[in-house]
């Protein structure tokens, strides 16, 4: 069960409220990546205390490892890594486009080498909403194609179609259940055909919808205009999700167009490159700058690291190669996200968004790194 | 500042209280290793909520890295680590033994390679006193020269000349200090070199005594009666410690001949290697039969992972290279070492400690697994 409200808007910017299965979740909002059933080194009872409301799992990789079985055993996703908020799953569409060697896609479906094993996989819409529906998630994202930003317009095409078509089926194969279910547009960088897809979409109602095919290697200024195109098309009353945005930078600037939901690796892969998320940019706590360094790695931020430990110790942890120091990391910029969005949205309803924007990309302009 | 006292005893078994700069220590304790400035992925947080007391760090490893610098910048180990309960730290005795290529002790101190990059490092007595009081920890290991269970007579007796001019010298460099100071029995494998080695430790009056020297390799059978010998020497009204022992049937064997400290790796490196401690016995989490298994590692246990975890989910975790799995499976098992020693504890206040021994015997004897 979902429901969506709009509290309060700044020009395309939204404040609202996601309401998912007797949760509350506002937007705009931020979800951690727990691709195998888990978001790397956090225990859930870590997520929930940095505030984390919802994850994203993922159908492809989980119907793999460790199985259906496996997950139907213990009656879904939530009790078998015992997370009690919220999951998005996603269909395995990006998985067309980021496992695209050796993957042959027809209107059937998509056949796919595992990453696991090599093997191969066929994932159908019907497929992927049946593991979705195992996994009791409470957001399925419908199949859908997504390719390579540098795609030619017939492939594009093809692909809009094939997502219309997959999304059609997904969307019946879903039919009875308690689920929610978003679809997804695709239309690589071209105008018309995100128009398209868009209308082709959202003309099957949805309980949200997604902008697949984004932030995958094209220019910026073509990712937000892209996404400027296809929000024109989308129901304001319904939630937005930009599928893959984790920087600062990008999400100020999507949810300036109007932008709700996103997830992304961003903040957790950072972290495990020894890269911390702070309000004056992002910092390398390897650099040598910090090894007598007593501050915490964000003197603003309210986490357990940051009241507990400082930059001198973390680069230690890093240096001698202790998973701690990942840990600590990780456990950090997962909580500076949960503050980025609530923050952002805290200036959204105060009418003062703009200053956020101005702040944030002051210290994250695309490219820009604080040392 | 420390104190000790015994509540209760059962023939050797001793049931006490070590009083540690406020702290108030039940014994036995298990101390988990902390090597590097952490307890491998556990934050201080964990370790207090499985109620670790008091862990061990290593001032050989730490005055290499960080460097001394560093943390006497903080102030000293805890607050570089953060950890507000009690650290004994050790000397860099150990590594004499373990790091023995390419190392040269003579009676002035210990020439090493340094196991980070291979640099000579020099050791003496008072180094090794001058690193412990930078780290402040409660408890200061003396500088001693552990040696091969398989060494000739006279090498163990150089070995514990050596030992006991160290000792001296140890306690001379740590004149004045508010730590408390441990004296480090050797001896071989030979009783007579044991009984002389304690007599000469115990006649500098230390804070308390620890075994060193065993549990490195030589038969069981020889661990025990060493550890008996020596035990014989040691003063009542002290806390005994023998150094790494952390194998629950080994632990039951010398608590029953009147050991009160225990410090390993055991059950963290364990939990690393995909192996749970339970209360019966081992568990190798990887094994095909738990892959629908929805128990938790061990039944009788109160942790947070075994309130929330299964088996089957644990080994997706460790199947699918999470570490996430790693970590869970350190906290059960430092959870365990916790309970079990405040067990062992209850039992012996209400002298039935036998029943405990047969118990734990029985699923953890030497070399048996319970799969």
């Amino acid at each position: 069960m979902i429901g969506f409200e709009v509290i309060e808007t700044y020009g395309e910017a939204r404040a609202g409220v996601l309401k998912l299965n007797g949760l509350e979740i506002e937007t705009p909002v931020f979800m951690p990546v727990g691709t195998n059933a888990n978001v790397k080194l956090m225990r859930p009872s870590d997520l929930e205390s940095v505030g984390v409301n919802i994850i994203l799992g993922n159908a492809f990789h989980l119907m793999l490892k460790p199985g259906l079985d496996v997950i139907e055993n213990h009656g879904g996703l939530h009790p078998f890594m015992s997370w009690k908020k919220a999951i998005l799953t996603d269909s395995g569409g990006f998985q067309i486009f980021s496992l695209a060697e050796g993957s042959k896609v027809s209107d059937e479906g998509v056949e796919l080498r595992s990453p696991i094993n090599g093997s191969k996989v066929f994932i159908t819409p019907e497929i992927s909403m049946k593991v979705q529906k195992v996994l009791k998630s409470d957001i399925a994202m419908v199949l859908d194609q997504c390719v390579p930003p540098n795609a030619d317009r017939e492939i594009v095409e093809e692909a809009v179609e094939r997502t219309y078509l997959w999304a059609l089926r997904s969307k019946k194969a879903m039919e009875g259940s308690t689920q929610a279910v978003f679809g997804i547009v695709q239309g690589g960088t071209y105008r018309d055909l995100r128009v398209k897809s868009a209308r082709q979409i959202t003309s099957l109602e949805f309980d949200g919808y997604a902008i697949g095919g984004l932030s995958i290697g094209e220019e910026r200024e073509k990712t937000l205009d892209m996404t400027e195109v296809t929000l024109e098309f989308l129901p304001k009353d319904k939630p937005r999700y930009f599928m893959g945005a984790g920087s600062p930078d990008l999400i100020v600037e999507l949810v300036e167009r109007g932008v709700d939901m996103f997830d992304s690796v961003f903040p957790t892969r950072l972290a495990r490159h020894g890269a911390a998320l702070t309000w004056k940019g992002r910092i390398n706590v390897r650099a040598s700058k910090y090894r007598f360094d007593k501050n915490p790695l964000d003197e603003e931020c309210d986490c357990y690291v940051c009241k507990n430990f400082t930059r001198s110790y973390i680069q230690h942890l890093l240096d001698r190669e202790e998973v701690l120091g990942q840990m600590l990391l990780t456990y950090h910029n997962i909580r500076f996200m949960m503050n980025f969005v609530s923050k952002m949205r805290k200036f959204i309803l105060e009418k003062r968004f703009p200053e956020f924007k101005e702040k944030i990309l002051s210290v994250y302009e695309k490219g820009v790194r604080c040392e």
